[in-house]
């Protein structure tokens, strides 16, 4: 696990904090389950420095929070963003529970995988192979999400792991890609990733 | 809110019990966004109801796991399962934080309402008109999950709500549908409920 991160104010707005809390608590949720469906150990540590992650924000978003307040009326407007912020942390110590399933070895019982299949329906793990159709290709340029309905939430390339990739993000040969999306997407993006399937079929 | 159920070892399995925590609390973040977005005081209690009983189906897996372990490899194998019912608990508990922002009438500040149009976007409440062609018909008829993508995961009758009726259940006229699915979907959904659209057009 990564040292944890000193807690000092910075100037950004209660929204920006918010947004990003919300946002990594979701997308960890996926993670936890990739990590404990497809026994990736490095996966679960990135949830957990995620998990330290958002425990830096809700300190930030309180002290926001409290600069942004100037009267009673602004403190009874914004208490309910941090019962939010409060909401989304819960969903991060949760994920972080799932990814600790790995990290401690404790073998994912037939029962749990039972449990998470819903949730493995719409994730997928894939290898770019060296002839796929998606190595070189940036994400903004293949619009994997409004195309086939895809996200791609994190690339492991080399020894690194890339979450949440953004648009200008180029694939590589070899990456290995976590995806989350429909049945048929998730199928589809298999088969681009593997080289099987050389042009990408709109829904 | 409900009094409290009594927690009692009941010979339920484990299996059941894990499937029953997970699905709920899926359930209840769905349900507690609703309640915020459509600041609906009754679906919010419901969602404090359904965390109490969360909490109640957590004590049940704590005995029916301790009751299955005859020695410490079931026990070994058992722990992770234990784990996932935590990370269960957790998100029931993050929900009903989502709920208690409309239990206790802080009122839904602009931000939150931000944070929620993700979510937003997937859910829909509609009433169902005298005139709609779902009035009269099964969930089971209907198939609205497959055909259009859509689930109806709480129906509010009269004074009550059903949460995640079951395939029997008979949509009736004056029914408030909370439902959730792809854009496309829970468009179709209103249309249909509203009775401007008066056949299911498959996707």
């Amino acid at each position: 696990m990564s040292e944890f991160e000193k807690i000092e104010y910075k100037p950004r707005s209660v929204r920006e904090i918010l947004i990003e809390m919300k946002d990594i608590s979701e997308l960890m949720m996926d993670l936890a389950y990739s990590a404990a469906l497809f026994n990736d150990y490095e996966l679960a540590e990135e949830v957990l420095e995620l998990e330290s992650h958002v425990d830096t924000l809700a300190y930030q978003l309180n002290m926001s929070t409290m600069v942004a307040t100037r009267d009673p009326e602004d403190a009874e407007a914004l208490v309910g963003v941090l019962k939010v912020a409060s909401s989304a942390d819960k969903i991060s110590d949760a994920a972080a529970d799932i990814a600790m399933i790995v990290l401690r070895n404790i073998g994912v019982h037939p029962l749990v995988s039972e449990v998470f299949k819903k949730a493995e329906e719409g994730l997928v793990k894939a290898t770019v192979h060296p002839n796929s159709i998606l190595a070189g290709k940036r994400l903004s340029e293949l619009e994997l999400a409004s195309k086939i309905g895809v996200d791609i939430i994190a690339i492991r390339r080399k020894k690194h792991w890339i979450i949440n990739p953004k648009g200008r993000e180029t694939i590589q040969k070899n990456d290995i890609l976590i995806a989350r999306g429909s049945h048929s997407g998730v199928d589809e993006l298999k088969k681009l990733a593997e080289g099987t399937l050389q042009k990408l079929e709109e829904e």
